[in-house]
């Protein structure tokens, strides 16, 4: 760089002092070399995927459309969630180019630099990196149980969660659980973002009813994919909100991308239409669910000294829990050149921490004899590390 | 609302008190009325669309992928870009879910509230929309002919310019006022966003070659699209940046939407690589070229007594400027009423103006016959308007 452009650096706005990469990206970088095991990513495997074809879509698909998203798929949705008890129309169904977009919506719509968030710890780690972006300062809470005092006194623009097979824990709030949490939102008017990807990957009987269906008059955002059910190469997803919310974020979804891409809603919508959606769903639960089983089996026979777990009723990830509190991200790049790939559990942490001893690992991916083999060299550097 | 909500109000981050409902959206929301002639939007015509076909997609395409874009995608951009003088390379491409993207990612990279941005007066609307949502303070330059001064005096962040048929204006800058602009850029080391979506629509013979190809040292951003040339409901679009801002941008891509639609990638690609693409786009301009003459004709017989206007070398828009300096979003509600819509003048303009006099008239989308309906339809109420 030669002396002039040192005397004229390049401005960047202040939240581009929080731009890092992205731990996921700098892992999903290496995990496809050949050999390499991944429990890294939240890959839906490939044989879930359905055959698409665009023989019958209409042309005029290819046209501009609109920022809201296609009308008979809003239509379809809306049925859908009240279905599930939430009741909406279709005006309030905003359809988003995957649900990581809503993350960016909302903190645009809410996020001031200062501003508090309450967010779970652990959680996704990339809409803590959306909100830090920001200028988010976190107040971490327990969406099972949050602090009716802590809400009031920090009073949060809103409160993040999944309570449904939550990443990285895969925990599912029950019954009691949910509300709770929307009772804190509605005594302290928070507004609710509950975010809701997995609720299609069920493998054990649990309460997957949303939380914000039982909101009295907090404000609420919820969101779902189509990543996980679907295919994530369609980049599809959806909120609804709340009637006071879904004008302002219809105006930040045009400003975004004007629309969400018009061959994927038609694509998803004779998906949602085709009558062996439901029998697929059950397919493609029971196959995740034999992987976790197996996963499970595998980690009993080389972690149980080394770490405790729950097991997740649904989703795709174990979060694990070491015995010695260590930092796992040192512990990465061993593992990455042992041939196994996983995900440190310091980055779901909204805190800093020097050593959190977690790690998430999905079962998704990988098959019963690679996991196997991943858990065994992984749990062989685990007890060298500790 | 009960007295609990009043006193407990929902509290939006700052930049939301900007976030107003678009015009476009607006005007959009009538012009699907049956029997409405529509001057407003920039709606390619949809006998030019490709039938597109999924059938030799492999599956893993619907998996995740890149936040860059597909590798086969970004290289042949990267030659493509070659070929018009844009010295670069495939890891310099970043794939955009449309080039409005493009215009959301540079905001966030550049624009805390107070930062001067240098825009063209005037210039596309949505731009100014989201620039100003970010908290930028307009610095109004004209492309053509930049005033070294008051770049240096300014300091803008970036200067946002489109060279080739402008939109709203339909300019398209000379080979002496594109060295003009590089020069100006580099003398103060203002990083220039060259936006250029209608490059391929081209009717008479003009100097299209990226202004960014004549930086010497400015940082840059030159981004495309392939809504005009291919299909718009296919959402993508590209920017092609300077090697220090390109790891800025795709983490910013990331965090937005993870990455962009594999599908339209995939089909993207296959066409761009069909041996008749070329054929295709002389069609396509042939076409375009038509309606515009035609317009033009129209325009001629209804409006040389009341506005005058350039006739646009390529693009999609005549810009029209009164004889009067009326406030023409004023004269909306009345054309929509007797069936022509249009876009007005005034939020094209980075500054507040009461009245500009000016209008932004689509000539692609109408055929023919109702340009010559339209336009005596709102001929009419202009001379009854002023």
């Amino acid at each position: 760089m030669n002396s002039f452009l040192l005397q004229h650096p390049i401005r960047f706005s202040t939240r581009t002092q929080d731009l890092h990469p992205s731990p996921i990206r700098e892992i999903l970088a290496v995990v496809d070399r050949p050999g390499m095991i991944s429990f890294a990513g939240g890959l839906p495997s490939l044989e879930s995927f359905p055959q698409f074809n665009l023989q019958a879509m209409p042309q005029h698909m290819l046209q501009y459309g609109a920022s809201e998203g296609e009308a008979e798929l809003r239509e379809r949705i809306a049925e859908d969630m009240q279905s599930l008890g939430l009741q909406c129309s279709a005006e309030q169904v905003l359809i988003l180019s995957g649900s990581q977009q809503g993350i960016d919506l909302v903190a645009k719509l809410f996020i001031d630099p200062g501003t508090s968030v309450a967010v779970e710890a652990p959680t996704y780690l990339a809409a803590l990196q959306v909100f830090r972006f920001f200028g988010a300062r976190f107040v971490a809470y327990d969406a099972g149980a949050p602090d009716p005092d802590t809400f009031k006194r920090e009073k949060p623009a809103f409160a993040y969660a999944i309570p449904t097979f939550q990443n990285p824990s895969g925990r599912c709030l029950d019954v009691t659980e949910r509300a709770v949490l929307a009772a804190a939102c509605d005594a302290a008017n928070i507004p609710l973002f509950e975010d809701d990807p997995y609720r299609d990957l069920v493998y054990d009987d649990c309460e997957r009813r949303p939380v914000c269906a039982q909101l009295q008059h907090a404000p609420w955002i919820y969101q779902g994919s189509f990543s996980k059910s679907l295919a994530p190469g369609l980049r599809l997803g959806y909120l609804v909100a709340s009637p006071e919310l879904i004008p302002f974020l219809t105006r930040l979804k045009q400003a975004a991308d004007l629309h969400s891409n018009r061959i994927s809603q038609w694509l998803v919508l004779q998906q949602l239409n085709d009558s062996g959606r439901t029998q697929q769903l059950v397919e493609l639960a029971e196959h995740y669910r034999q992987r976790r089983d197996a996963f499970e089996a595998a980690l009993h026979r080389h972690f149980s000294d080394l770490a405790s777990w729950q097991t997740p009723p649904g989703g795709l990830f174990f979060w694990l829990t070491l015995n010695h509190q260590v930092d796992t991200r040192q512990l990465l790049p061993k593992a990455i050149k042992a041939g196994v790939a996983f995900m440190p559990g310091e980055p779901f942490l909204p805190m800093d921490v020097e050593a959190s001893g977690q790690l998430r690992l999905n079962f998704s991916h990988a098959d019963a004899e690679q996991a196997e083999r991943g858990l065994r060299i992984l749990a062989e550097l685990v007890r060298e590390f500790v």
